[in-house]
């Protein structure tokens, strides 16, 4: 069987990792530091500005990428992601970037950006990375410390640690605001649920099948998206 | 339990349907209608132009759209698409177009377009449509001859007929090439196929289910994408 | 003469139809529902967006394409718009779509739209299409049921009724507010009206047939514009 | 009568000049001097590059834009304009120039650019300019020596000397290649002519007087459009 | 020795002049004239827009480029600068203009525009212009009235002064707001000023040179910088 | 004097880091693997795409970022960058990334990138960074491991190790080929240079010291710029 004899070969088949970047609109100005002031409930497309003459070098910083996080959870992994939410000079920058930390068989599950490509970089440890195309073939391989891999904006890739200690990425994102809609749990554990029926047949399982998954991914709520 | 109870009170819930549009480069010249001819295989993005003083009108013409299509296939829709493939002049334009059949019951499943939004309308039938946000939010609606609903970029989507006839819908994307990418055979079609071990942790199955999976979508290389 | 050996020719010379669409800027998040709360006559490129978590199905839907339209008019057609404007989900998305009903002859005139280009299909009837370039070559087909044909942004482009019924079509545009404009119009019935002796001198007329004819475009504000 | 009022108040009424500019694709290196080396006829959106190795100082230059212009011709205008066409440095970088010579009473007739915006300059002279919006209003404006005007990108705009000397004009726009689209050359002198019926409903008037017209304007082709 | 003999032979060496353009966002509208109203210290990326029905063609106008400029200053040159800050009606547009007026000797000093390409012309006198690319290849040329020049976006660039009388200097760049980065003010003027040790080892002097020339350009807050 | 207080305050001053990022074109197509091999010396705005079918997984990976780089040269700094240029991947994807090595008291002088923002984070060490923007206000901070800071598309910035031991920083940018110039370097060490007497103007120097300047620049031309 194909995949069995694809796996036997690959006997840790590479996974990819989280981000990718596109093309946001330019900047008008040095500068729009976000603010989070929604005047009335009205927003705009990404983020009003400070006033630049209040705008600090606080503003284009952020701490803490060097911190080992917590792990303990079902997937084994957590990301911290530095984007306009949380440093908010990022803002009509086009950029963001975060670290992905990984217990041994960690997995950052099958993902896409909607809005940016992705360069990921292994720090520590050991992963297999890889990204499917929109015709289905998959680009994968074991990256190590020091390599990096690149991820097409909006192809579904993902990332697992495949060594024997945990392992630590980073990633470049090229959007200020990439998005990331991870695949099992927009399809199993959205709000409200998809109807099981369609499901099933789009996922040749039976509807019962769906309905243990959609309890399962249920609970997946406080999984952090970034 | 909440997926349950809101799948009881929207016993044939909404899913979405096929295509969304992005921001393509814009033009350079008031057309540049796309040619087949990497020199020595070397390509562009998006195609090179044929000389422009030989673009004739049927470079923007495509005919066939009034046509039923078969859908006595798995899924029971069919996908004509309209793009800078197979119309030359779509090239750098930014736009694409496309009509989709659907059988009694017949699914277009959870999908996205990397690079496009999409308006989806109705001209025969009656479906449930969706999208799911990156923060896993549900949008969905049955809808009719006559209306429309909106795919934003990225966002998964889905259409499935729940009507008592076959379905015709009409979808306008904002990419000449808008890309298309299937969850269940991304996920479980590739080739080669993704690790089980990983996908079972993703999809919270053990291995041998995501192999019995794997084995369905090995046969589905010749589902039609667009 | 040229023009009336390729009049007598093309005895029912195609006509381009309506809209056709660029790039606007990227999204900066998953969608920007559209509002119209300018706060205190400020205004921004574009719309402000709803609160996120108050944006419903509703805002991405919208309803009667399928009905036919009343063309009683003096050009025989009616356009029915889908847009940021009406569709508060299109905002930020870079699509809109839109039905025109031509009556038996009826017309909808040479125009253009600034930010975009277009896809035209035909749902019903005949239609002469076409569209002219920057350098005056003119691109012209008859389409029919099922047919769809292509107008880049900014091109003059028209479409009329050279069947013996009602026709239908349907167009996709890659902009949330393509804009339209008219050419006769814009250029005879503008407010306030522009110089007639200018006008004269554009058009090769003598003064008082431009003044008749912008007597005749005085009345013509209430005219439909998309 | 309105039309009338107006004219009668504004006995010159301004009438708008040449070019606006868009957003052309960013580059992706420093520059790419323009080279007209399509391999057997095919091209791409915009130029192929030079080696940029040879690339000289001369790539970057253009002269003679302080001659004037011979403008003994039916319009009593002539452009000059810099564009990548003959400024082979301009290729990706989004913008061009040009210089409008006037006869006394010369006029640059109502046209649009497909792919720019505008700002309009004068330096001799006086100049009456204005755009039609696509809502239908004139903003319209005299300017003299030194003052400049801004037309928006695709809408229509014009310019007319209505000093007693000849006048002189520079302009910017915001694409490499915006293209120009003359009203009235573009409908009555389009290769091959536009269907006379169809014109003669658009502009209300009948047959004959538009197949005069298109006889007027089959004569044009030599006109030179920029 | 390199750099002399390339001076002797060129003994009055090409400088380059101001500005250049970049590739703002798109407009979603005819027109967004710009007001400086932000609500509470709240900005957006540009500006916000007028009520569009309370435009005029005055948002649209600028005046006094034909006037001659006191260059009695240090650097010998003044720039006068329409932009979205002083022509509203340029918000969104993408473009904007200047008029450089040089005193005889006088300099407009290396410095580069992070948003935009630029063309300059030259309208009176004889000017050395040039940019330096990123792998440092100087292009320059002396350019006499009627002459332009290209400087491509973000590359460094400056124009002087070398005839006998004053000159001026008219130049187009695509953006509403290139900014300018002076080299010499923004390295040894900043505020607070930069580091000296850090930049006597960029620029090979010792540490007292540095300070001596920090000293110096500490006065030059009230340089017009546009 | 006020440059020297500061200066006594902060003993040592922060000085930024190397990159950033603006926005490319988007992407056509999934990818486009950038090839060398330019037709006849006619290159494209960026680079040729390889046949998609003949992609790998090794297009879109590096190596070697892990390891320390030789800084024994005259800024006791090193630049690793991988960009489209030895990652092909990376073609039309607007993202690139980076490794720094600085010794002690290394320094990457004052630059800026034309097309790219850019992100740095340390993870190793203690760097000076900062920049300033285009109205000359210098924003800079003393950042650690684990620290990230934020450089706007287009501002100059830089970066010192200002700890006891050896500092290396990665850093993201926006573009798939941003562009480095560095600001003495391009100043004093173009080919040919720049005019001395231009340049003692501009920097407030005698026409000798910069002659001193160009001559110690003369040797640098084996600066690794990126």
């Amino acid at each position: 069987m194909k995949s069995l004899s694809v796996l036997a070969s690959l006997s840790l088949l590479a996974l990819t990792f989280p981000f990718a970047i596109a093309s946001d609109p330019s900047q008008l100005q040095d500068f729009c530091v976000g603010v989070n002031t929604p005047a009335d409930g009205v927003y705009v497309n990404g983020k009003y500005c400070k006033d630049p003459s209040l705008a600090t070098a606080d503003d284009f910083f952020f701490t803490g990428l060097n911190e080992t996080q917590d792990t303990d959870n079902e997937l084994g992994s957590f990301v911290t992601f530095a984007s306009a939410d949380n440093v908010p000079g990022l803002n009509t920058l086009g950029i963001s970037f975060a670290r992905a930390d990984f217990a041994v068989n960690g997995l950052i599950p099958a993902h896409f950006h909607p809005r940016s490509s992705e360069i990921l970089g292994v720090s520590q440890g050991t992963l297999l990375v890889g990204f499917v195309t929109s015709d289905k073939r998959l680009f994968t391989k074991t990256i190590n410390v020091g390599d990096v891999f690149v991820f097409p904006q909006g192809q579904v890739h993902l990332a697992a640690n495949v060594g024997k200690v945990p392992a630590v990425a980073f990633a470049a994102l090229n959007s200020q605001n990439p998005g990331t809609t991870y695949i099992s749990e927009t399809v199993f554990g959205s709000n409200p649920p998809i109807n099981p029926d369609v499901l099933a047949k789009a996922f040749r399982l039976d509807v019962t099948a769906i309905m243990d998954l959609q309890a399962k991914f249920d609970d997946s709520s406080n999984i952090k998206t970034y």
